[in-house]
């Protein structure tokens, strides 16, 4: 493996692009590739086995293409998958789960909220996690049924997703939340509408500065940052509309391949 | 790399043990290998050229009886020597830094003490750290001069080690600092005298628990958690003394080697 080599990131279509954004912000000297597997999303609603079965496809393309890491930019498919990858390739595998523990610690009022796709929620990783920080505090679960999807069509930032949020909010807003945890990567597209909808005082959480603090660590811990200055290559590859995806990478070349 | 390969812990004589227990606490199930260099202690007044071949002649003894990750469980070697380790092996180097951080995070007072030895505190790693996250706080350095020696001989629970670190910490008690770091892994052996010394409002922080945190996370992510379970292998190698490693290790075999 060499420092050169790029860092792979997938996600079921476009929300990993909030994950590639911290990445990049931290490590502007790497290489990235990421595939948004559009076509497939949302994987939130889809069979564990089906679920594997595509992390396997785009983890198989990463590795082809040289990556010297892969970041499951999904929720969903980390918690249904990265067992498996771990397991079945020789690079380290990154993941994102939602900032439960930070949330937890933090609380004031004992009462936090979480909104993910109902693949995460009803996961055994987010269970473990749950019942092992969260044990004493009250734990908001939303299941963001439709978001994924606004988002995949590009209505972030539209009417009918901020009158979807505010119906799907209600149980959260009815209890007294002070930390509002973003359990999937698309989420954080909605911070807009959402700090609209939510009383000031409630802190949102996304997962994506963690993420891109541990794949720093780990890549150091290996010997495997890069660290040369010259122009990085920066791809992002879509088997759906480029232009969706374009719209949340406006400065980054986007391509359509039939993965 | 298989994930019942064992984890391989080195340091530059017993202090390392204070790592290897947390280690061991947090990942139960691991075989380790601990080698203690104590015939080269301390490694705090070597020249970085001799850290740099002591740190490669323990690492490449410990990569031959087949160890998957290597934690460099001393901070002298670690600021002088992880670059070089991570540049020349093909498995994660753990090191281990002053946690300067949390201290700088935390205190009310802007005033933290560090205890470390002149490698460790004459480093660029550590003016780096010092530099980020520690700008508008004052900073208290003092040199651990003789206190490894004194650990090293047994000598850490005794009435001429506590006189010792009572001059050693005179300008720290002049200033009036809320949290001391514990910048050697050999220093947490010195916590009952320290705290007999300290005022008790007085936090004292080590590196530890963050290092065999970041142990499990990096083995996690390359999918190399050993989750067997059977009865582990807990090897330690001394280059001089058993007896001493023993006394701080009573509850494990330890050897002799010639290395």
């Amino acid at each position: 493996m060499k420092k050169t080599q790029p860092i792979g990131i997938f996600d079921s279509g476009i929300g990993g692009t909030s994950i590639f954004k911290e990445i990049h912000a931290l490590l502007p000297l790497e290489d990235i590739i990421y595939l948004a597997d559009s076509i497939n999303a949302p994987y939130g609603i889809k069979s564990r086995e089906k679920i594997i079965a595509l992390s396997k496809k785009n983890t198989e393309l990463l590795l082809k293409n040289g990556c010297k890491i892969i970041v499951v930019a999904c929720n969903t498919a980390t918690t249904n998958a990265i067992g498996f990858l771990r397991n079945n390739y020789n690079v380290p595998i990154i993941g994102i789960e939602p900032a439960i523990k930070p949330a937890a610690l933090k609380t004031k009022r004992k009462a936090i909220g979480i909104l993910a796709t109902k693949g995460t929620l009803s996961s055994e990783l987010f269970h473990k996690t749950s019942g092992l920080f969260a044990k004493d505090i009250e734990v908001i679960e939303v299941i963001g049924s439709g978001l994924v999807e606004a988002i995949e069509a590009g209505k972030e930032n539209s009417a009918s997703t901020k009158k979807l949020l505010e119906v799907l909010l209600q149980p959260m807003l009815a209890k007294n939340i002070d930390y509002l945890v973003l359990g999937c990567s698309h989420y954080p597209y909605l911070i807009p509408i959402l700090k609209e909808i939510l009383l000031k005082d409630i802190i949102i959480i996304d997962s994506g500065e963690a993420v891109a603090r541990q794949t720093k660590f780990i890549l150091n811990s290996l010997g495997l940052l890069n660290e040369a200055q010259k122009k990085t290559s920066i791809s992002f590859y879509t088997n759906k509309s480029p232009e969706i995806l374009k719209h949340f990478v406006p400065n980054h070349p986007v391509q359509y391949l039939d993965f």
